[in-house]
């Protein structure tokens, strides 16, 4: 879509910054400030404010690097949540999802991506000197690793493993297997074959 | 997607702005906002600026409906355009498209919608009253009614075009056929119908 028709500069800033964000194209950032040209002016202003005031504001958690509005995020924090164990994630849209199921009382740790030579991402890039430093400094009993079914999150995966494997702490990965409602007939056959490796006792319950 | 696991309240904030968005749910409202996380502070408060300008400053043609800069929008102010032509348009999404296509000399005038009943939309809540003025005390040579192919397009046309008949003024709308590179048999029968009716003489050229 050629923008260089907008009638007005000040539409087409906010075109361009719509549309620097990932799978926004410039039409569908027309479409979005069009929306907001349209909206009451306190609801647009609540909308940049919103933007603003996360970024300005948000802070890192210093221990687990999730995202925290103190020093420590609400997980690290809390007196409730098992100290002795770390899962190890990518972001923190693992920890949403995890915390969702609500069958995980321990710590993260956001390695903040994986490792990808494709991408100029190593081990440097991502939070992994941190994570060593916890296991040396703190009594953890299990690390648990929670990364992709992916080459990078094996490469990582296999990485933090030989960093963590001189200390003295229980490292296990999420168990892999068919999704739960999934029908054996249209299972790919990695996943199918690992869990035919990997099968359970079966307990009749 | 339960958003109460999110782990600071003004990241649940920008996330829920950016998920009253029309075609933007709370995925990928995460996702946008935890990719402005990860930008450089100065691009995504560029961002928040970039909106906040436009809604405050971007001001609404007095002649054509149009947004604007100024009083009066960049193409009313243009001398080298025909001001005896005027293209009624329901959005400034139109203005952008007809301005692409470089064929089109003359002036706009943006309805703000069409005719709709059951969205509650009559004549009254369109800009239709100022496109009367704007052809009673101008001297106007034509009215291009280029609305939708819909009946509520349809509807706003007929209105309109009931409302200009007093007038001394041509009032044509955009021809209607077979789009360009179109197979003849994919086209809806409507479509196919209209433009054998309206057949043009061919020139061979």
């Amino acid at each position: 879509m050629d923008l260089s028709q907008l009638p007005s500069r000040l539409l087409e800033n906010a075109v361009n910054e719509f549309s620097k964000l990932p799978g926004i194209g410039k039409k569908t950032a027309l479409r979005l400030v069009l929306h907001l040209l349209n909206q009451p002016e306190d609801e647009t202003l609540a909308f940049a404010h919103a933007l603003q005031e996360m970024k300005l504001e948000i802070k890192i958690c210093k221990l687990c690097h999730n995202i925290s509005e103190e020093e420590l995020c609400s997980i690290c924090k809390n007196p409730n949540r098992d100290e002795s164990l770390i899962c190890v994630v990518e972001s923190i849209k693992e920890i949403i999802a995890i915390e969702n199921t609500s069958q995980y009382k321990g710590l993260y740790h956001v390695l903040g991506g994986r490792i990808s030579p494709m991408d100029g991402i190593g081990p440097k890039n991502l939070h992994i000197d941190t994570l060593i430093d916890r296991v040396k400094n703190n009594d953890i009993a299990e690390v648990i690793l929670a990364l992709s079914t992916n080459m990078e999150g094996d490469t990582t995966s296999f990485y933090i493993y030989r960093k963590l494997s001189e200390y003295k702490t229980n490292i296990s990965t999420l168990a892999r297997g068919i999704s739960v409602g999934d029908e054996l007939e249209y299972t790919d056959e990695i996943t199918l074959g690992r869990s035919l490796v990997n099968r359970t006792p079966y307990h009749g319950k």
